[in-house]
């Protein structure tokens, strides 16, 4: 019989669905589409001679042409720093003009690189990126959430195949953002204890969906994850919003998100995936209840009708199979 | 520059990002994947013939060998009607048993045929066969919600290829539906009329969203369309539950939707979709404030970091051009 189990941040119920359960190995990518990447690639806008094609730098690590980590306003920018907050309301009719930011965090100057490959000094360079713009962004009043997260691969949405993440800010607080928030609040009331921090202390008492920890993270597979192999890296210390990240602590965080990422690379070889970094509204950053968090999604299966029209998902993963699988995976 | 439009449902806000925006004809798939299927595959379960190869029906539409539609259990089913309703409560875990019902409407004999070339009358059998699941599963005590919903085509998260549909019935409420209940709750407090027909009577108003009017339904592209070509098929009658629905109605309802399929068919090259039939709580089948309707999704664009990360969407084309152009579009 198959489970369901309910995320007690968002409420959402997963059906786990044990008749058609694959084993954590069932999962590992074929052959079939590999791609060999050049290193460089003459007309890739991130490629290094082609900074020219993207917009001005709006931070930069390493110098000017030995640089390690660029950061180039979106060229296609969902949302743009220029014009004003307007809110209109017109009948039932609400909308607001697309101000924010919407940026692309060049990882590397190698076209054909990934996270999983990087050394981890190189990923602590793209993290102390993520938190410089993070910061300067927040300071624009117009601003309400930031969401940083990666594309990597076709099934993950990715259009340009040269190693990037990138940073949206938008003027409004996403609604998954705001609800998140409320329940927090409602389990701080009720407890006084902030629920992630209840979460991972529990997670590390029975270790069974531990993935891996470090002096200052825990990576796990949630008990209601989503779908198979999607992973949390949690902060241990409570602190509401990324950009409270101490130096010691992105040092430890390129060396978990690394490991992690290089554990989906070897053991399920090279899956496509999306990670986002997950903060509390701009505006509210020191707070008791919210803990800031990564969520790591492989993308092995699709939603299809039934998760767009309930927004409950069905996953054919066991999490503590799952994490299992990856505290086994060796990497180089 | 981008505009922000608030669902006033969902309360979700989507991205219109002019600087990236297509016109709908863009949007038109490319021949490059397109196959060819045979009226009958010998080894499909869905093929007259093989009835024997699917667990035995439950509802059928026509004689036993000259069947029209025909509902069948799941044979990999997420949920079975068989067994307890157990929640468990083990610390912040929160579990319940899969007890529920995952039938897959078969809707024709015709291995190769999809909705937008059935005629209206085969269309109407198929709604039929939905009503009548719809009603016997919800006198289970056990069933909260029912969803029913077709993918079609592999980026729908296709796996068979015979044209069918499924109905999912779960035994919690879906958060999703609840959030939109309570929204809709809210709506109906402050100003005393269902969010939905406020929405209906504004777009026929307007009729800039609108791509189809029957009798008893009309079709248009939301306000808030989270995607591009994002559908809704409404009633126009108030009613919060889709087995609510009267012959007339059904027969109605089978025009439109053949229709708007057909135009996405033709207008489109034949995209990949979603639908999802979507109603209030079983229990709660008779209230002002829910009204049930259909929701397209054809799936031109994939889901990236942000919108995982944040629950809002980027969409690339214009609301407005995506009905004018299906409005447009002829059908044979």
């Amino acid at each position: 019989m198959s489970e369901l189990r309910q995320n007690l941040i968002s409420r959402d119920w997963v059906i786990i669905a044990t008749e058609r359960a694959k084993r954590p190995d069932q999962f590992v990518k074929s052959d079939k589409d590999k791609k060999e990447l050049p290193v460089y690639q003459p007309n890739c806008p991130f490629c290094p001679g082609n900074e020219k094609q993207a917009p001005p730098e709006t931070y930069r690590v390493g110098d000017d042409k030995s640089w390690r980590v660029r950061v180039v306003p979106n060229k296609f920018a969902a949302l743009a720093p220029e014009g004003e907050k307007i809110r209109k309301l017109e009948g039932i009719q609400r909308s607001m003009s697309g101000v924010g930011y919407h940026e692309v965090i060049v990882e590397h100057q190698k076209h054909n690189i990934t996270t999983a490959l990087l050394s981890v000094k190189e990923v602590e360079d793209i993290i102390k990126a993520y938190k410089e713009r993070y910061k300067a962004v927040k300071q624009d009043k117009r601003v309400e959430s930031i969401i940083i997260f990666k594309n990597h691969g076709e099934a993950a949405g990715t259009s340009l195949e040269h190693p990037h993440s990138q940073l949206v800010a938008t003027p409004v607080v996403p609604t998954q953002i705001r609800q998140r928030m409320e329940e927090a609040i409602r389990y701080f009331d009720d407890t006084g204890e902030c629920v992630f921090c209840h979460t991972l202390r529990d997670e590390l008492k029975t270790k069974e969906r531990i993935v891996m920890e470090t002096e200052h993270f825990a990576a796990f597979i949630p008990y209601a994850a989503l779908s198979p192999f999607h992973i949390w890296i949690q902060p241990r210390r409570h602190s509401s919003c990324f950009d409270d990240i101490t130096d010691n602590e992105m040092a430890d965080m390129a060396k978990i998100l690394k490991t992690i990422l290089a554990k989906l690379y070897h053991g399920l070889n090279n899956p496509d995936f999306n990670y986002t970094i997950r903060s509390i509204q701009t505006k509210l950053c020191q707070t008791e209840y919210f803990h800031w968090y990564i969520s790591i999604i492989p993308r092995l299966s699709k939603a299809a009708g039934f998760e767009l029209g309930s927004g409950m998902f069905i996953s054919t993963a066991l999490p503590e199979a799952c994490a299992k699988f990856l505290r086994e995976v060796k990497t180089p």
